[in-house]
């Protein structure tokens, strides 16, 4: 068994690259040129995150990609071979979808902001990858679509980061038309954060991985957890909910410090995880 | 029975007018200058919308008004006639309004997009019937308003559209002042997807209604409905349930000819309703 | 016991200023330079909101501030002090966190539209009571920050209010970078609905205020708790919901009136409180 697995590794070269600075853990998606989401890079990809999530210096991932597109999204080709599969497919589409919700949640429950660095294309489960980061940064040259209806296949896995992200009816121009909108589109859709020219695309989410990486890991932890926790709450059990993580947190060695620190105007030195 | 129908037909002339295209029908609004939501009014539509729902040529839906007016908001004459009802006209406002709310669901429950085409004015719940499509293109000289509040009549029920399109301070502004807003300002907001000089909206609407009946209808129609019920879910729910539509939609013989033709580089056909 | 309570209104200066013109009511936080949400601000913002609520001529409540911030959220010396305290604060900060719960809440709750009126910069729970506000005028000159994230202490209550007026990126970067952003951004971002010149900011959030003063009363407070209500409802439940609030209203005298002066082209008489 180990062995065959060994095998599949060999065949399938290792299709992201991941590389660890202080604090923040860097994981490029490197099969380009489409960089899609076959079963392979997903595996990938939640390893590579879970690994991050086990890191204790790890405080930021930055997910990024090599080659001139983000993410194409699903391996139509793949998913394709399997419609000879004795159940025309529906046993591996199901493992596909699964895992690839898996893998989005797994970036919304990660325990450090991810943030999205996107050089180039995102579509379908690519522009997906986008809206489930916690921050997106991208370049001037970078585009996003949803174009699964232009294939039969609509975004509807997409469509739940996509629709949490964007108001109602920029939602549903980009799934209903499956056209392609420009990175200033997209920062005014709320799908990104910032538009950089490409030449500064890293130095500039650089800056955003290190000044989030210089807080208290325990204090973003915290508050990222409860961010997505509160929001599918009403407004009255999010208040509950919120004032107790606030409680909890106010308790901590980092916030004493922190809190002390401002007051006497010092820099804070946090030591939690 | 069928003759008092008959009569009423006569005395009240046909509200709207609805042209068919392939794949796109056309219901426009057709009693100006107000084109008041009357209880004939809000029927016609229904049924208009109902047929084009059987219709299986139909793909995408464009309403519409002629006039000056998009749509004024409920006929306040109507209404007002009923106060003489012996319970004070509670039984008609009831009927109204459980009429126009069935309205707006039947916009949002369509199996085909619904784009709003504003020409002009859209008050209250003219203004909710362009929230409450799928995708809005204006022209320039379309405004839009909330202004019950100014006749002691909050616009409860529109505001149950616009606060799913608008965020809450924009949404709010609109309902508390009653206050008009061009269109730039709906475009800014998210109540339009956009805003085009009054002699070009025919082409710019025509141009997002062909694009979208080109697609396959099974596709379009499985999106839509996944969108509005999977906005209502938690993060968990809401992919576990996209993932299932994405399966079954792979499935369907439309994805399978849309991925073909995509990777074989020529145009698909879809067969599917 | 009295005498105590008493004593400690001698040792605390009153921290809140209310101003009455006819129809609104003007609280203005009084304890430059931070004017932060310590217990003895937030009992007097209670006590001056529930003042206004009871006041049959209260319309509308304009939240400002006096000096050069607007609120800096809570003071972090009064809990930094309960450190000392045999729980390590625990009941203090509990205290704390459910009273400026309350206090949001209570803000989203009046029966009166509150409206922020931002001079200077608003921090963590200062930021809040912007976002938890119906409807805010900013200043150029006015900031928003949610620092939280830089002593230790998430701003984890103030996201409740954030993520309820922004889109969820917009948000989460306030939220994890902790830095400002200007009133152009705010406004961008729907934390607040317009910005002027310093100069006019009394002016026109005067105006803003002046308009709803004039509308019914009556009708106004159901608009804005039916807002609120819905909007943790799924469609049907909301329209349901909405239909009844409408009937009910076209029931009201105001609205007979509103609608008969409407029909009669005359001004309303609004007779309802």
């Amino acid at each position: 068994m180990a062995e065959i697995v060994e095998m599949n590794r060999e065949i399938v070269p290792h299709p992201i690259a991941v590389q660890r600075a202080p604090g923040i853990t860097r994981i490029a998606l490197s099969n380009p040129p489409a960089n899609a989401l076959s079963i392979a890079m997903m595996e990938a990809l939640e390893q590579a995150l879970a690994d991050a999530g086990d890191d204790p210096d790890c405080r930021v991932v930055v997910l990024a990609a090599n080659g001139k597109v983000f993410c194409a999204g699903h391996d139509l080709k793949e998913l394709t071979a399997h419609r000879a599969d004795a159940d025309r497919g529906r046993a591996f589409f199901e493992t596909t979808m699964r895992q690839c919700s898996a893998l989005m949640q797994a970036i919304v429950r990660h325990r450090c902001p991810v943030i999205a660095e996107v050089n180039g294309l995102a579509t379908a489960a690519g522009c997906q990858l986008v809206a489930s980061c916690d921050l997106a940064i991208a370049s001037e040259e970078a585009q996003f679509c949803t174009p699964g209806v232009n294939i039969g296949l609509f975004c509807s896995t997409p469509m739940v980061a996509l629709s949490r992200n964007l108001t109602r009816k920029h939602a549903m121009e980009m799934l209903l038309t499956g056209e392609r909108i420009d990175a200033r589109t997209a920062r005014e859709f709320g799908l990104v954060n910032r538009v950089v020219p490409p030449e500064y695309l890293g130095t500039v989410v650089g800056k955003y991985a290190t000044t989030i990486a210089s807080k208290s890991a325990m204090t973003v932890r915290t508050g990222k957890a409860a961010f997505y926790a509160q929001a599918e709450m009403g407004l009255t059990e999010a208040y509950d909910y919120a004032a107790s993580v606030m409680v909890e947190n106010m308790l901590a060695r980092d916030a004493e410090e922190g809190i002390g620190a401002f007051l006497d105007k010092r820099k804070p030195e946090w030591t939690e995880r």
